[in-house]
């Protein structure tokens, strides 16, 4: 029933609450809040999503039965408090760093969600929302519009669906291994990282004969 | 056990997840988000109070196990992207849908509770949760203050209150059947309809001896 | 396995739940919410953070299955909408029973955790979350940056943090009693009283030779 490792399972995932605690605190060093604020943002971040999929499939949050997870956020927010100067300077390694966190999560969330039982269409959900949580609870908190619903920033929500998807088919289909979740993994990492230097953007809604900036007409699908 | 021939609750959920989810992605067509942002919002929408219904009463949440509770915020959404104008300009239409979901949704959630062991008034309070749900989320995902909580929108809360404890007591009295239950869903349909068409507001907070605005004389109570 | 008198823990709890959900009605009051604004807001805020609790160890969340956790936040919501002007003169009173409420609920939190299987770590996360979750969840909804993030509040996490980590060490050591439990509550509440008396705030992310308002020196650590 393990389809991961655990022990890799349990490293993805960290290395996921790392670099999404880090977007979270950095987040909050810009919005003024306080140490606390620091904190609490970088562990809503890092453990959202994870906890929302271990709710919905009946597991306890690994967030409160393993001090590891617990530990990396706390981790985060001290290197935060002290060296957002630099972290902010190297915004670019920031959003890959983010980029590969959304790529873990979005096979961990999905893999997880398979083994607690859920269908194809189901884990692959489960898989995004896994992968896409921690930044709507991010944004929630700091009272923001979540960047995953706004239309000026890059897409987010392609590289999650590709990859929780893959992940999904190629548990239907018996073909998961280390070797082609990797490759999930990497290709969800590779999209997102296309899109930020691409600059891509989705379109909105279809608007019939919309010239102007109502039109659909840019953008990825 | 099953209280509701499980074929037709389903129905009504769907029927009621349908009419949430445009709601929330007509919002998100007028807060300019992609379409991503449109479908996160038809999700969160149609399928919010039910995720957290079942969370409460410790059932793995239909959306992530029925594939038809994934289809329909996805049709929803595509016929958004598509058919917007149109459906803002009936906009009348979709309050009546909305309605009518409110009316689905207190009754089956207040009857699920009740499957799962709850009690007269933690059934009749998971239900009206059920109902208001989807659309505190919505608004919360939009960063703007849930309707229901505004004053100068129409009624929400009573009709759910009505719908909801109705439900419960026919419960509790082993009194409810098809019919009792379609009577329950119906005057909450009802009142709502009747709070939107006469503009029905609730009072605030009593002021004594308050004259001007922040007497609390009109409204229904 | 009951470490608390089952029904100490309820008259705590329920303690904690009425001077939360004032602090909720009282904020729906001063946004001009209607009454039901008021009572969602005093249920949310009451209850949100033992739901949240409940969620994680998960149990049905006792807001659903014992009917004085619903009669407590509708009792104070009648009170705050016919009291409001009264209750808004002593704010210095809510504030110190809101100090109390935090004090009740993270040693509740902490041992419901513990009685359901979390360790230490994981205990008094648990603990802490059920305290500052209520007041989240209520700034949430208002469409407020939550007041545990900001700056220009006096801290709440430090003494959530202290009075929840107080119980953890105590379960550890098979120290609690209703004695040291007290003592624990008791620390909790002073810590807050004497942050709202002096003024304490937090200090905000360390900047190198930062003088000026992003200067960290002032504040508890």
């Amino acid at each position: 029933m393990d389809l991961l490792d655990p022990s890799l399972q349990r490293y993805l995932d960290l290395g996921g609450i790392f670099v999404f605690a880090i977007s979270g605190a950095l987040l909050a060093v810009r919005k003024n809040f306080d140490v606390f604020g620091i904190a609490v943002l970088a562990f809503a971040t890092g453990l959202g999503g994870g906890i929302f999929r271990d709710l919905v499939i009946g597991a306890v949050p690994a967030a409160f039965s393993d001090p590891g997870y617990f530990l990396t956020p706390l981790v985060t927010t001290v290197m935060v408090v002290f060296l957002h100067p630099e972290l902010g300077r190297i915004d670019r390694a920031v959003q890959v760093f983010d980029a590969a966190g959304l790529g873990f999560f979005c096979v961990v969330g999905t893999v997880k969600a398979h083994e607690y039982g859920l269908g194809t269409v189901g884990s692959a959900a489960l898989g995004l929302a896994t992968a896409a949580g921690g930044g709507v609870v991010r944004d929630v908190l700091a009272n923001e519009v979540p960047s995953l619903l706004r239309r000026d920033r890059e897409v987010y929500a392609v590289p999650a669906i590709v990859g929780a998807s893959a992940v999904a088919l190629l548990l239907r289909f018996d073909a998961l291994n280390n070797w082609t979740m990797s490759a999930a993994a990497l290709t969800a990492f590779v999209i997102r990282l296309l899109a930020l230097r691409f600059n891509w953007r989705a379109p909105r809604a279809w608007s019939r004969g919309g010239a102007g900036d109502t039109g659909a007409s840019e953008g990825v699908g």
